[in-house]
């Protein structure tokens, strides 16, 4: 017997997103078959609007429903602090802590293995957003996470910035903080991490 | 800074299968925002052909896009073999082993927890049919799983199918053999697995 081909194609559509393998999209297609068909109908206009509906915005490009998005046409929000992340998720990740300056969205991190060069993800866009848009003293916060691409792709940006030659402008760069997670065990910590804790200890 | 609606009802939609989490949903979501609309469409339309192009065959009510299904209606397999399952999955992975008598699909088990009763699955049914459509030697092969819901349900089925005073027909009732997985270790299996299988040892 042949897998009936209505149910073979929504398994392929869930096998093709990450981190969804053969048994889970065959787990997910069956559980579907028991829900309400209006339910169904939602989900698939979610799936159909969701690139309709939404665009980038064409100063942090970030995504949004409208262009300047809701962080950049905030009055409240400091300007001239810029987040540097790699995707919208980091965005929203942020947000929670309460951070009150803007972002720049790079949309991935380089890596060259997966062919993804500077020219791929938005660096040239940073590097022209601070040229022209951006008056006074600017920080830059490279927020990419700590892994081998999050930490080339920053020093890469930095590097560009600095070479640059952004006049008049004063840019400091930074990076997040490397250490200890919080409620994390020193004894379970990796050489690496305890080192970076060391190195950036605080006085108390 | 909110979620934008369209982008938090497609979460919302993936947030509702089972074994996804709020965190996966926002990264199956983002990661969408990447793949082209056609695809996207193609998915949505995956989704709403799911429930309609398919039904469950009247006879063993496994789901298929005919009623009488593919199985059912196959001259070669044997009708007097019928192996009952939890659900269409599992038909699936008996296919796979070459089995060549036809099935019957519970869609459920019982589990009282969870209010589902003998009522709510397709039990009378399989009683129904063992009475009307079936001559001659019947083997049921109770092929559920053997976990606490699939070993009550099948001593429930076959508890029920011999007190249903099913005249002129010789049913059997088998259970799928209990044993060490091929490949298992000895040391790693437990007690219970180790149990079952010196039990139902056999001659080499």
């Amino acid at each position: 017997m042949k897998i009936p081909k209505s149910i073979f194609r929504l398994i392929e559509s869930f096998e093709k997103l990450p981190g969804i393998g053969p048994k889970t999209a065959q787990r997910l297609t069956f559980y579907l078959l028991h829900v309400p068909q209006e339910e169904m109908e939602r989900f698939a206009a979610a799936l159909v609007d969701l690139k309709k509906n939404t665009k980038l915005c064409s100063i942090c490009k970030n995504v949004d429903e409208t262009d300047i998005c809701g962080v950049c046409s905030d009055p409240v929000r400091d300007k001239n602090t810029i987040a540097v992340v790699a995707g919208p998720m980091d965005v929203f990740a942020l947000e929670k802590t309460g951070y009150k300056g803007v972002y720049h969205v790079l949309h991935g991190l380089i890596d060259p293995l997966n062919n993804i060069g500077p020219e791929e993800i938005f660096i040239n866009e940073l590097v022209k957003r601070l040229k022209n848009d951006i008056d006074g003293e600017v920080e830059v916060i490279m927020a990419t996470s700590t892994s081998m691409e999050g930490e080339s792709t920053a020093m890469f940006i930095a590097k560009l910035i600095r070479e640059s030659n952004i006049i008049g402008k004063n840019i400091k760069i930074t990076r997040l903080a490397r250490g200890l997670p919080v409620g994390g065990d020193v004894e379970y910590a990796d050489d690496i991490t305890l080192g970076r804790a060391l190195e950036g200890r605080s006085v108390i």
